[in-house]
């Protein structure tokens, strides 16, 4: 089924009962990162619906007294064997609440819990139009659509249609600063990213995915408005740090950033968002298309550092191997 | 003006034009983390009120379209000088959305902004019920009763009335601990913290406030619940971890956790609510009170890390001292 027939059927199934009043995204790790530019986009857009973003089993033990009769549920796995996810789209049900699945196992444990199942594009080749975070940008573009008549929802399918080519080509134009990236930050115990906004989520996902999980390097990811209160104490000519900047409406916090990076520290590497080519997309939805722009970019760097370092990305000590 | 007063007369000036519908929090660093519990209570608790805890440049840059007619703000800083926590005041009240200031500087710049301010407790012997935390923990109480009648009201004032108790004799209980810990982690490079629910804005603020702005120590706030889904790669036995083991509905996110570090490493410091003395609040709004109870004692833990680092707490090399 495709995502506008989806939220048209679960749009006209809530017309009794008072309508959508809540889209709730509930994921684990790299997956919940993926929500966050859905969940965002429709904090910022939407008049009538609550939403939030939450680690799955945070909200299996605490979910928000409001959730039942008139809300929907976004949950996404990649194996979709994920168990606090999987438990997540199992109290949904249970409650009658509508679950959308996004995985890329339709056979999966989640799947078979889900209303709907969308499975994404994954994969270094993959279409990017048709990745976890768009897929879930698109369920909750079709929701300001559908339930607001949505200003900007023909420039956000029109951002949609540019995605993938904008990305593949910044992909290529990265090629080599990540292999020096890769030389110059092989032997770091820590390195820091930096972001705003919509696109917040994708310096987490490398964050937590990445340099912790499959590289065992500590990080941690800095907020650009919140570096000043705080985290840029740890800044000198050593600290690591990857920023992010951004293109839309929180650009300012992440060039405020960068300036201060540029006086008081030495080892930065910048992700610029214009200078990728995001900026062809309308600015009224630009923000919202960052997160997949920088998170396939950083998939270059990744590469590159995995085998400077000799630390294959394949690379557990715990996940999937002990019990946990 | 009384907390109650406040809310009371907000709530009847927007009563023509249809009420209350959000209340947004907005601040940066330690005040922003402040405000987490309340804003946590407010999505946990309410049925007809949106909230968002936002940092308050990207607040001031990227505000939700819903944020006017029917919005309340409040806002926090300590000085009452925060530059853009004074614009999002200003900017409130270019809308007409009153604005509620915490701060500890009743004469500041922010206090101008603001259509109300209240004064918070302060310094080593505040009296905690009337700390920046429970001040807006009292706000989101006042709006839930008096808009929605909650059912929680009275648990919560109980709650409010015990919490200074708890904390004072919970530092002392600490005060060996504290020292014990300060000497065996004065020389590490990255500590971690660790927290769910309601109280993870105290590992926050601990984490930029302290580790990274006071100590010049690398540091990241790691959810309970999104630690097994990468950040529990980088744990072998020398990694550092304070946990926050947390009182209420998350509890069980942070005894998973807990177990894990216990198998897997070996240097982690457990603040434990329930050995804390914070059962005594009632189940149902005890989640709400774990943050300043964890963040004053914490107090106890950096005084004894910065002695035995011979790093004061009040050193600083950029904030406050160039401009940024």
């Amino acid at each position: 089924m495709e995502i506008k027939s989806i939220v048209a059927e679960i749009l006209k199934n809530k017309e009794e009962t008072g309508g959508v009043k809540e889209v709730y995204f509930a994921a684990c790790g790299g997956s919940n990162a993926a929500l966050w530019p859905a969940k965002y986009m429709l904090e910022a857009e939407s008049k009538s619906i609550r939403t939030g973003a939450w680690n799955a089993n945070e909200f299996n033990y605490n979910p928000p007294a409001v959730y039942g009769e008139n809300s929907v549920l976004v949950v996404a796995s990649q194996k979709g064997d994920t168990p606090e996810t999987v438990n997540a789209a199992k109290n949904a049900r249970a409650k009658g609440v509508p679950v959308i699945g996004l995985t890329f196992a339709p056979q999966s444990e989640l799947a078979k819990n889900c209303d709907y199942v969308l499975v994404y594009t994954f994969g270094p080749d993959k279409d990017i139009a048709g990745e976890k975070t768009v897929v879930a940008l698109e369920i909750a573009a079709e929701f300001l659509h559908q339930a607001e008549n949505w200003a900007s929802y023909d420039k956000f399918m029109d951002g949609k249609a540019k995605i993938d080519g904008i990305v593949k080509k910044a992909q290529k134009m990265v090629e080599k600063r990540a292999e020096a990236f890769a030389q110059e930050y092989k032997d770091d115990s820590v390195i820091y990213t930096m972001a705003s906004g919509a696109g917040y989520g994708a310096a987490y996902m490398e964050s937590i995915c990445i340099f912790m999980e499959m590289q065992w390097i500590n990080s941690s990811t800095i907020h650009t408005g919140e570096y000043f209160h705080g985290p840029f104490e740890i800044t000198d000519n050593n600290t690591a740090f990857m920023i992010q900047m951004s293109e839309g409406k929180t650009r300012f916090l992440d060039e405020r950033a960068l300036t201060f990076l540029k006086k008081y520290g030495k080892r930065f590497e910048v992700l610029d968002a214009k200078d990728l080519g995001l900026s062809t997309i309308d600015p009224a939805v630009v923000d919202y298309f960052n997160h997949s722009l920088f998170n396939n970019v950083y998939s270059v760097y990744n590469k590159h550092l995995a085998e400077a370092r000799k630390h294959p990305l394949s690379t557990r000590r715990y996940m999937w191997k002990v019990q946990y």
